[in-house]
């Protein structure tokens, strides 16, 4: 064996089984056997040396954050991931870091029961793609495009904490746990997969936060047709960036700042009360922020004040 | 929208539809609809600018043969070619370039009805990585493990044209359209797709040819646990390589060449007939070169005079 084979050996004999699979790595293709009545939900994520990542972020770091938002893709969708690609290209072939960077995957993977069933490694500048699919029952798919006016906008999780951690000079002053606090959002972001599944019953579109909020409602809003109210005081911060930046500076940088992986979701306001009745068996806390409007702009407010804080660049709707 | 988000509005605005796409490019996710009753097969190939490719390969015969190795992949299973998604990595963003790639991807997508369906487009090294999906009806994929003893080695079209494209040096005394046409065989592989598709019903194991002959039939020979015979004379070869290297070194050629893109497969002696009839619908000419046999080894004659032609580091089934 030449040792790209090595490498597929390997990550055939650390890949989950599933049953769905009949056939995995070592074949010109893998096999999957798809559910019936169901759609299967398909997203592509790259990671570039460099342009994604610094060397900050160690093989562990970096394949838990490869499967982290491509699961997440998936979560904005409502879909239950199933099966990953894994398209590796390496400067040379280390050992230990594959090992450690498997196992970062595999933090993923085995909770979710994911299974790696294929994919190509190949010598150059370090790069990753990941090409996951999940299945979803057919017509219950979230989309961008389903808000309606009146309908109630809400977040999980808290915001900006990502942003921040890629601030360095800024957190400089902080002490070192509340910093590697920070860096935890950015480096290990949680996919909110099991709360994605769990909105298809209430949620009429949803997404997921990567580039950042403003920027991420905005695709609803395009998509949708419509616009919306947000009150910027409501978007959840952590109390590290309150306590650095106060709670107005926290809540604009939440809505520039991307990495956050939580899900963006738009709610009728008759199914809220179905939604707080299931969302304790989600992990991530809920926050409504706004409404969605007719009129296909964004109104934010601070303790009901308008504020202009220099979205438009972020903003993709008008 | 920034240049990457134009770059995803051209792709989803050149690509093909199909009704079984109900939502593509433009979400987190595309979703499509499989077909009851069939399995998946999904592979990925990745080229990285040069490790397998150079400033040879334009941007035309860069998409056309991206698309071909991963259809080839598809071919070799006996799969339907249907969805694709893209991951692209550019050093920048050039318009004319990305034209003329995606119209050499269109050039085997539009025959074939195989629609793009998502990826991801980052800055960085070129860097190009396809995962193509198929369907097959459930348990009749054609996979590399199934050879039995007595059945007949059949090869599509003719090897090591692509191998001697790459050995510039010796080609350099032949003509400029000889050249041309050895480098239409490298640049421009022609996947096997209908062919992979008709003998569903008649063979036993197939793989596609990228590695060479002697290397991929060697993968049969190990999952199948079993051995052959082959007779070299047989192998063919084009008119080019045989008046360029003689007919058995051109022979010893095709096995090492990779790169060509046919199929090999196996046919049980009392479907050989059925076979015939149908490789008619399949464009690709078939030759019989050899035998599975029990025996765990590879028996090379030429001529029927046993030849040892220093495969061994080609082989990986001992």
């Amino acid at each position: 064996m030449n040792e790209f084979e090595l490498i597929r050996h390997y990550f055939k004999s650390s890949a989950l089984q599933r049953s769905d699979v009949p056939l995995g790595i070592g074949d010109d293709c893998a096999l999957v056997a798809p559910k019936p009545f169901h759609h299967l939900a398909v997203t592509t994520d790259t990671m570039v040396s460099g342009v994604h990542f610094d060397e900050r972020l160690g093989p562990f770091e970096l394949g838990y954050k490869l499967m982290a938002v491509n699961l997440s893709d998936l979560a904005s969708m409502g879909a239950e991931p199933c099966w990953i690609s894994l398209a590796l290209t390496l400067p040379e072939v280390d050992q230990g870091w594959l090992e450690i960077f498997s196992l970062g995957m595999a933090a993923l993977a085995k909770p979710y029961q994911v299974s790696l069933i294929g994919g190509d490694t190949t010598r150059g500048p370090l790069s990753l793609t990941l090409t996951a699919q999940g299945q979803i029952p057919i017509d219950q798919a979230l989309t961008r495009g389903g808000a309606q006016p009146g309908d109630l906008i809400y977040v999980s999780g808290h915001l900006g904490d990502a942003r921040l951690a890629l601030a360095q000079d800024t957190i400089a002053c902080l002490p070192l746990t509340r910093q590697k606090a920070l860096e935890e959002r950015l480096f290990k972001p949680t996919p909110r997969v099991r709360l994605g599944e769990l909105l298809r019953e209430v949620a009429t579109s949803c997404i997921d936060l990567s580039d950042g909020l403003a920027a991420d409602l905005s695709h609803i809003l395009r998509l949708s047709n419509v616009g919306a109210k947000l009150s910027a005081e409501k978007i959840p911060v952590s109390e590290i960036a309150k306590g650095l930046l106060g709670a107005e500076e926290a809540a604009r940088e939440a809505l520039l700042g991307g990495d956050d992986y939580e899900l963006c979701f738009t709610v009728p306001a008759d199914k809220v009360e179905r939604l707080h009745s299931i969302s304790g068996l989600g992990q991530a806390k809920l926050t409504c922020i706004g409404e969605i409007t007719q009129e296909r702009q964004l109104m934010l407010t601070y303790n009901k004040q308008p504020v202009d804080w220099n979205l438009k660049g972020f903003m993709h709707f008008g």
